[in-house]
């Protein structure tokens, strides 16, 4: 018969890193996704408690203040 | 009958907003996510050409050097 089609590769499931909270769970809520300039993706809600409190991105230790986060359209 | 439950919510697929690739096929093909500070996800490939051509965003024609993109790791 015909060769079996690769396995479908996984399209990722973004969700914010401190929270969990899915993509969709994100913006239904009124929140926005944001990206730090190192690359890691958070909520708006808790980036800025991440800026207030630790000045470091939870999962690479990089500073981080309000300079080096933006808004993700996704 | 029990109250139908809402739709579930569609989670976005992240693709290339110059080429479309996906971000499954973009890494497949040992390509990386980059994300603009103004919030625009590109592939590695697309990113490098608009930077060196145009120097400005695709999608909102905000300034665009090496200085405004990074990696995004999803
Ligand atoms: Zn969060
Ligand atoms: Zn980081
Ligand atoms: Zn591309
Ligand atoms: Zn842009």
């Amino acid at each position: 018969g015909p060769a079996p089609s690769p396995p479908p590769v996984e399209q990722p499931t973004i969700s914010c890193l401190v929270c969990l909270d899915s993509v969709a769970t994100i913006h239904t809520s009124g929140r926005s996704l944001c990206s730090t300039t190192c690359g890691h993706v958070f909520c708006s809600t808790c980036i800025s408690e991440v800026v207030k409190q630790r000045k470091q991105c939870p999962v690479c230790r990089k500073r981080l203040t309000k300079k080096q986060y933006h808004p993700l359209f996704i």
